[in-house]
């Protein structure tokens, strides 16, 4: 049985984790912390978990942290996540860090994108991105590893095959993706306040958004070719699933099934992309670890149309899949 | 063309009386008020009313409130609406209170269910409580008047004349309510988090609303009777709108169709209360200042159900229907 | 393995059915009916189902379905049930009818609700009602098992241990229910059309749903005392959740924390009810098959709160804990 | 005071056009039709209209609509508008038409797209298109208006500024946009029922959506230039409200500045389209006739951000702005 801790059990990732590795017939959650003090019960903040987790919220150094479990789920706010996970790592665990610390191939582009010096920038582009249909081998071994924003494994996972293809432009794709509020956190503000964004459709961070960085330079590092694309997120009043439409320019005129192909090739192996004909909904991957994918090709160019739940293969589910891989269990254990 | 104030405009209420007030022939918004420093336009806190409504936010006191306009919407919360208004109303201008603080008959009541001294005792139980289908009357010439709580008037319109009419029991009475989130204010909170909310139903307050106490106090005044009622608020995943089921104990067995004859009679010369035959539904009057009421008579218990829209005849509609009784226009201008 | 075949797999509840029992460690679904001609995949209709259950729709016999599988759950309208189950019993499969027509004690009672005959009256007041909670015992040896409706397992889990208590008042009950929409079914209606339905709140069948019958006949079966009571339904904004107020009047006076003595005793080795200090949402509870329960006391009344997710303890997930109790599984296998 | 006949009065966008027209001071609603038989009242379909329009639904001849209104709102399916508002319009009443039957220039576009041949195609290309803000001087003397499309209006007012400036490539045009529930009509669908479209986004009719032609052609005829462009329509959930992302490449390097320049001096005098600064959400433009607009470079690319209110701007309150510039009346009437 494999022991988890989570560094920061409060948000919304780590619930879902939690509620994952519950099912998990060989992962167990053994530890939860937040700084909160007086040691509450873990479902005192998420009363979902009543009678199912039994632990209290533990305000652990990072070294007890990495010496109580096997694997530690890092759910810090990015910055405070790379201060403490050398620790944890330090004292002997592997981690799962979901931050967006150790995604960025470099402290420049993490300075640019997130606006303070990297606290441990020696473990940048050294660490594996938690994409096991892209990365799988890389992770039997990691000790760190960095799971995928949410945004970016929706955009990654349609655009790596076709990119890696040679069959399309790698300066002209566009990523429209609509995003649930549960990707904006459990802290309340007033853009993810109920009547604010409620029965509302909005863009934000048109063109600053920090998964662009990611999305480019981990499609560069699988594919090894070098996209640069406009990303445009937009929240959407639901509480989970992202859709993301992605338009991308072919070199040559394609047909569709060649696209298809392209897709269905690159995932026919993988358990979690579901290469679908129909138009899929985000309802049809909500609370699953499915991806689905499918592709149109509109007036010459290509269209991808992914969908994924933010919260589990955009987060809990993929760093569980990512932690399955890591320790030799069955890809799919706790995901099915 | 009458002129009117909002002090405290940053909140749902306020932008609801402001857009109504938008559309009124006979009235008009001069000033707006908040804490907040440099004068913004308002339109930057209300992106809905750019190129509607060109007007600063502004820091006044009360007494320029006073003297700006004749008419002020009182839109700050309770026991800080106490504290300012009796300056407002010396400054020469009629008041339209939406807090809670004069709508209470005594201080020790508000002191009992709000938990502190009121700030100005002695016009409780003074001040016309604005709901022109009861009082009337009095509102003609009225400087201040209470403007109800949105919970209150859902109760209070279906139960007032049935309680009246001496045919049902004071003293067992349950009203069971489902308010839209909106209701809880503009203030971030956990509760009122979209992914906490959203797709849920949780009661709150059970037992301790302190509408409770105005619904009994206000049908006492109206009716001559006291009623003594369990009140459960609840919240519902919607913007706006409230439902009240409202379970009644009739002293001898009575039939619906009298029940239905005692609400026509009461709202027959009233034009936003609709006694209909039909289940309403809150969307029918969402956006507008109607409360729809129906009765069904279920295994010998009386159900009244009622709907409104919380921020419109549940706050600002309200408070324009009661200024325009109280300044003598026709009291629907405005509102239709 | 028990292998278990879904009669009527095109419904929400079917869906949610095998979703659960692609996670059970010891039941597997082996066919799916519809009447839908030329055996189109479930995915199909289905598509988050799309690589995970890989079955045609089938337009068996009864006989058929009988023979398939050890376990059959009856997902057809009410009515229809009763006319097919009786030959898919004497095929030898033991089956749970999520329909109403096993619910009730006797078919006089089913023809005043359900405005027709029952298609196999001798069935009815033998069946099992299948809430392991209160019937356990009997459900070890049934082969036919009537699962409650969402509604009522909502009211009767917590009204149950309270009226056997002999502490309070029978004939002085109201049930003021919240249901989300997914409760009406899968066939588009005017009623549940996004616009109309979505926020909005309404209530429905007001004094004459079906329900009402089944909570006091099930009460007064297992209680061995008949209630009489009030049930209001309302349909709110949501996919899935049911919350549940319910009144009841104490014979004499008593304190919250009696009645919660009640509560936690009567479900002391219950896995799926918690009994909870707060006041709990309905989504606690979703995608889960807990229901959730507490109790306050307001003015001399005992209100009764509680939540659960209509597809799962409301339906699909009380099946296969009927499932589990009837083949000798763990209870609880597939549902944590 | 102008009448105004509603032909098709069953629908959201009737519905809309009898609420705004309620509060017009210049024009008023004196015949709604339909072909339910025995004149039901009009609240009897749309309970919001209790008390506010006191009309029967009738089932009048075209000839019996043109003759009892100045002005007739055709809310008819496309094709049977094309059937009937000749008669409607030789019988003396100057038209708005709801439906696309009038909107493109040709016949054989009509065809591709509409899939049957139309039935009045001689008045194709010579009718005018209903947006005031393009076409306002044609309006005055028009009989037959086509009212837009409401994608076609959130796509064509940003665009036509900026691609009559020339600055802008006319073939490397997509307009991404997502549509609240409401812009399906009323009809109950599966697609559109409550458990399938809520809490899920997804993308329909891709690559072949009607506006298309539409939003080309209206470009071309006003601005002289005919672009070509990929749309894809999205359903989001929620009841109103179009979110259009529109992405533009400049020919030359182009500022922010430049584009937000482009846009005020195009709308500098308008009354309905708000050029913004901030990213509106359709929130900002709900239950109103504004459309609000922003420009974004990114990455070399231009991104074009609207919002509108699909049964306002997008349909009931762009005919009546229409009525207005046609009948000589304030273009602002009811509308503010």
């Amino acid at each position: 049985m494999i022991t988890v801790a989570i560094l920061g059990a409060t948000g919304y990732t780590a619930l879902e984790a939690i509620k994952i590795l519950l099912r998990h017939p060989q992962a167990k959650v053994v530890a939860v912390t937040s700084r909160q003090e007086g040691r509450p019960p873990i479902a005192s903040v998420h009363p979902s978990l009543v009678g199912r987790l039994d632990l209290p919220l533990e305000d652990l150094t990072p070294e007890e942290v990495g010496t109580r479990a096997d694997c530690v789920f890092g759910c810090l706010p990015h910055c405070a996540s790379a201060e403490i996970l050398p620790r944890v790592l330090a004292a002997g665990a592997r981690v799962v860090d979901f931050s967006a610390d150790y995604r960025l191939d470099d402290a420049d582009t993490y300075r640019e994108w997130y606006g303070h010096e990297h606290p441990d920038p020696g473990r940048l582009g050294a660490t594996v991105y938690g994409l096991p249909e892209l990365f799988r081998r890389q992770l039997a071994d990691a000790t760190l590893v960095a799971n995928p924003g949410c945004y970016a494994t929706s955009a990654i996972l349609p655009l790596a095959p076709l990119l890696r293809s040679g069959l399309c432009e790698l300066d002209d794709i566009i990523v429209d993706s609509k995003s649930g509020v549960s990707g904006a956190g459990r802290q309340p503000k007033l853009t993810t306040h109920f009547p604010e964004c409620n029965e509302s459709m909005s863009a934000y961070n048109v063109g600053r958004h920090r998964h662009t960085p990611e999305i480019e330079q981990v499609i560069a590092r699988h594919a090894q070719v070098r996209p640069h694309l406009i990303f445009t997120p937009q929240l959407a009043p639901m509480d989970r699933g992202i859709l993301s439409t992605i338009y991308v320019k072919p070199k040559r005129p394609i047909g569709e099934a060649d696209v298809m192909q392209v897709l269905r090739e690159a995932y026919a192996g993988e358990r979690f992309v579901r290469v679908v004909d129909h138009l899929p909904g985000t309802k049809d991957t909500v609370d699953s670890n499915f991806c689905d994918i499918t592709a149109r090709v509109v007036r010459g160019r290509v269209l991808l149309i992914s969908c994924l739940d933010n919260l589990v293969k955009g987060a809990a589910g993929a760093a569980v899949q990512n932690l399955n891989v890591m320790f030799g269990l069955p890809e799919t254990a706790g995901l099915l």
